[in-house]
C-alpha cells in the first residue's frame, strides 16, 4: 500500500483534520509498534496514553480526543475510528487478493453429472464428483475435493485443499478455510465382543448462509438425518464438530473448540478457544462459555459459564480467587482445630 | 432413501408389527425431531415417553414395548432397535458410496518401483513414491500422498487429502479420513548454546489392522524403532499422537484428544474428548479418562479418571460437587475463628 | 540399517569397547525393547538397572559406566551416549530420505511471474500464484499451494499439502510439514445489528529463520502489519497461532497449544501441550506454562506457571495435592462447627 494523506482524506471522510503528514503512507501498525510512514489508530481508551507517544505518521481517531498532533504527523478524528479504519483495510484488501479467473482450470477432474455454473470458478486439481452442483460467483480453490451430490450455493469460497465427503449442503456464500474437512464419517462404533464394529452414518452436513469455517477444522456427518451450523456462524481454525450437532445461528466457535456428539446450540452461543461441550445437551440461545471451559450439562439461555466443569461464571471468578489461598484454609482450620483441643484438654480443669 | 412399509419389514424381520402406514419413508431422524414420512426408534429408555409425541410414520421399538400406534402410524418391534436402525443404516450407506474404479487413475505420479495390485484404487492426482506396496481391495482417494517404502495392506481406506511419510505400515482394513498425517517427524530437539537442534527421526509408525483415524489426526513416527496404534482402535479427528507413543488394541481416542511422546497405553483404554496425557507414561488396559482430563502419571489397569491433573473419578466428582461451595467453606472458617476468638476473649473472665 | 560393530567403532568414535558382538545391527531400540541384533543406550541413570537385563546386542553407554558385557554383546562407552546415538540416528537417517529431484516437477502449476531458482525443487501439482519468489535448494513438496507475493528463503522445506495464502515470508531453513496452512484470514468480525461481519484483513506472517512447524498448525495472518514467529522457534503438530500474535525467538510450543490473537511471547518461551493463552496479552521471556494451562493475564520473564487459570507451579503443585483433601476438609470443619455449637449450648451453664 502506499497512500498520501489526502487520499486517506478522500476515503475516508473524516470529521475533522489537524496537522499534515508529507510522508507517503506504506503500512498500518498499532500505536506502540507503527514507525514513520505508517497509520495508527485509537480503537480502545485504554491506550489513549499511547497517542502521544506513537511514531505513526496519520492517526485515526475518536473524534473529541483532546491532542495536537506532532510536526509532520496528521490526525484524522471520526465519530468511530474503529469503522474508518475496516473501511480502509478493505480497500487495501481489495489490491491485494487476485481475482480468480472464472471456469474451470484444465487440470481439474470433473464428473460427467456434475453441473458447474458457468460464472463459478474451479481451481487446478480439484477433483468434482458425481451430481454435484456448484452455483454461480462461487470459487472452488485449487486441490478441493467435492463428494458425490454435494451442493454449492452462490458466492460460496473454498479455499486449497478443502474436502467436502458425499452429500454435503453449502448455502451462499459459505467461506471455508484451507484443509477444512466436511461430513467425514461420524465416530461411531457398536462394541460387540470386545470388537468396536463400525456405524453406518447415512446423514449429511449442512452448512447454513455466510457460514465460515476456519482452516483445518472438521464438521462430521450426521448418523442419519443432518449435522447443521446455522446462518451467520463463525468457526476458528482446528475446531471439531461431531455428528449430529446442531448449532445455531450467528454462533462464534473459537480456535480449538469441540463439541461432543447429538449436542444442540441456539443462536448466539458463543464457545471461546479450547472449550469443549460434552454429547447429548442443550445450550439455550447467548450461552458463554469461557476459553477451556468444559459443559457436561444443559445450559439455560443466557447462561455465561466457566471452568471444568463449567461453573456461572460468577462462581467460577469467585472460585478462582479462593482457591490460592486453599492452602491458608488448610492451615487456619488446623489451628482452629488446635485451639479446640486445647481447650477441651484445658476444659476438664475448668482452665479455658 | 425411499423404502415402503413392506420393505422395511422384508430388511429387517421385526419380532412383531403394530399399524399401518401409508407414506414412503424417506428419511431418519430422532424421535424429537421426526416428521412425517421418517423413520424413528427408541434406543434409550430415558427418551420413551417421546413415542408417543414422535410424529415419525414407522417407529422401531424394543418388543415389550406398551404402545399401540397413532393412525398411520406403523411400529416395528425388536429385541434390540438399535441393532435393527444399525442394519437399516448399512443397507442406505451402500446406495450412497459410490465404489470408486478399480485401477491407477491416468493423473496420478507413481514411482516406477512402487507395486500396487491390480485390485486396487488409486485416485487422481495421488503422488506414490518409491518402493511403496500396496495391496489388494485397498482404496487411496484423490489427492493422498505416500512416501517411500510404505506399505498398505488389504482392504486399507485412504480418504483424500491424506499424507504417509516414509516406511509408514497399514495393516488390513486401516481407515484414514481426509488430512490425516502419519510419520511427520518427531517433536524432538536437542538445546545446545540456546539453539533448537533438530534431532534425527528414523523410526516409523505401524497401524495395526482395523485401525480408524479420523479427519486431520496426526501420527509422528518414532525416533528409533515405532510409533505402533494397536489393532481395532479407533482414533477421532484432530488427535495427536506424538513420536514413540504405544497405543494397545481396541482403544477410543475421542477428537483433540493429545498423547505425548513414549507414552504407553494398554488395551480398551478410553481417552475422552480434549484428554492429554503427559510423555513418558504407562496407562493399563480399560483406564478411562474423562473429557478435558489431563494425565500426569501412570495408571492402573482399570482406573478410571477425571480432571486436570486427573484424579480418581469417585473423588474428583465429590470435589467437582464441594468446589462450588468453597467459598462458603471459608466464610465457615472465618466464623468459627471469630467464635474462637471472642471465647479467648471471654475465657479470661471464665463466662464462656 | 545394517551395521557391523566395527561400522559403529568408526562412525561414533568411543572412548572404550568392552565385548564383541557377532551378530549384524539392524535396529534400535529403548533397554527394555530391544532385541538381539538391536542397538540400545543409557541416556538417563535412572533406567541404570536395565542395561544388564537388555537384550540389545550393542550398547551405547556412559564411560564411567561399571559393568561387563553378556556374552555376544558390546558395549561401546562415551563421554555423552546421547550424542552418540543422535550422530547415529543423523547418519542411518541419510540413507532413508531420498532427495528430491532439482527443477520443477511437469505438472506443476507455476504462475508466469513466479520465479523459482534453479536449484530449488517442485514438486507434483504445486501451485503456485503469481509473484512467489522461491530461494536455492528450498524443497517444496507435492501439493503444495503457495499464494501470490510469498518469499520463500534458501533451504525452506515444504512437506506435501502444505498451504500458503498471500504474502507470507519463509526465511532460510524453514520446515513446514504436512497440511500446515500459514496466512488464513484471522478470526475477526464487527457484530453490527446482530451480524458478524468479517474484518478485512491486510497483513501478513512472517516466519523467520529456522522456524519449523508441525503437522496441520494453522498460523492467520495478521489484521494489518504482522503475525511474526521468531527465529528458532519450534512449533509442534495442530497448534493454533491467532491473527497478529509475535512468538519471540527459540520458542518451543507443544502440540494442541493454543495462542489467541495480538498476544506476544518472549524469547525461549515454552507452551506445553494443549496450553492455552488468551488474546492481548505479554509473556515474557522464558515463560513456562505446564501443559494444558490456561493464561489469562501478562506474565513477566521467567514466571512458571501451570493449571486453569495459570497460577505460579509452586502454589499450583501445593493447590493440586491439597484439593485431594477438600473433602476432608469439609467434614473437618464442620467438625470444629458442632464442636463449637455444643459447647456454645454447653457454656451457658459453665460446663465448658
Amino acid at each position: 500500500m502506499r497512500y498520501t494523506q489526502e487520499d486517506l482524506e478522500k476515503m475516508l471522510a473524516p470529521r475533522a483534520v489537524a496537522g499534515v503528514c508529507s510522508e507517503p503512507l506504506t503500512g498500518i501498525a498499532s500505536l506502540e509498534l507503527a514507525k514513520r510512514g505508517d497509520i495508527s489508530f485509537l480503537h480502545n481508551q485504554r491506550y489513549a496514553t499511547q497517542v502521544a507517544k506513537s511514531r505513526a505518521s496519520l492517526l485515526l481517531l475518536p473524534e473529541n480526543f483532546p491532542a495536537s498532533p506532532p510536526p509532520d504527523t496528521a490526525y484524522l478524528f471520526f465519530a468511530n475510528p474503529s469503522l474508518a479504519l475496516g473501511i480502509l483495510c478493505e480497500i487495501v484488501e481489495k489490491t491485494l487478493e487476485i481475482p480468480p479467473p472464472i471456469g474451470i482450470h484444465p487440470t481439474a477432474v470433473i464428473a460427467r453429472t456434475a453441473e458447474v455454473h458457468d460464472a463459478a470458478s474451479v481451481g487446478p486439481f480439484c477433483v468434482i464428483e458425481e451430481n454435484v452442483k456448484i452455483g454461480p460467483h462461487t470459487v472452488v480453490g485449487a486441490h478441493c475435493c467435492i463428494g458425490p451430490r454435494c451442493v454449492l450455493g452462490k458466492c460460496v469460497r473454498l479455499h486449497s485443499h478443502v474436502t467436502l465427503y458425499r452429500d454435503c449442503e453449502l448455502a451462499d456464500r459459505v467461506i471455508l478455510h484451507s484443509g477444512v474437512v466436511i461430513g467425514s464419517d461420524g465416530y461411531g462404533y457398536a462394541t460387540e465382543g470386545g470388537v468396536h464394529k463400525k456405524l453406518a452414518h447415512i446423514g449429511r452436513v449442512v452448512l447454513e448462509k455466510d457460514v465460515e469455517i476456519g482452516a483445518n477444522s472438521c464438521i462430521d456427518r450426521a448418523r442419519f438425518a443432518e449435522t447443521r451450523i446455522g446462518a451467520g456462524t463463525k468457526i476458528d481454525n482446528l475446531v471439531q464438530v461431531a455428528h449430529n450437532v446442531i448449532v445455531g445461528e450467528n454462533c462464534l466457535l473459537v480456535a480449538q473448540v469441540g463439541i461432543a456428539g447429538s449436542t444442540q446450540l441456539g443462536n448466539y452461543v458463543v464457545l471461546a478457544g479450547q472449550a469443549g461441550v460434552s454429547g447429548h445437551l442443550r445450550l439455550g440461545d447467548g450461552v458463554q462459555v469461557a476459553a477451556q471451559g468444559g459443559v457436561a450439562e444443559d445450559l439455560d439461555a443466557g447462561a455465561v459459564v466457566r471452568g471444568t466443569p463449567a461453573m456461572p461464571i460468577g462462581m467460577a471468578n469467585r472460585y478462582f480467587v479462593l482457591r490460592k489461598h486453599v492452602p491458608e484454609l488448610f492451615r487456619r482450620v488446623e489451628h482452629v482445630e488446635k485451639k479446640i483441643a486445647a481447650k477441651d484438654a484445658g476444659g476438664v480443669s475448668g482452665a479455658f
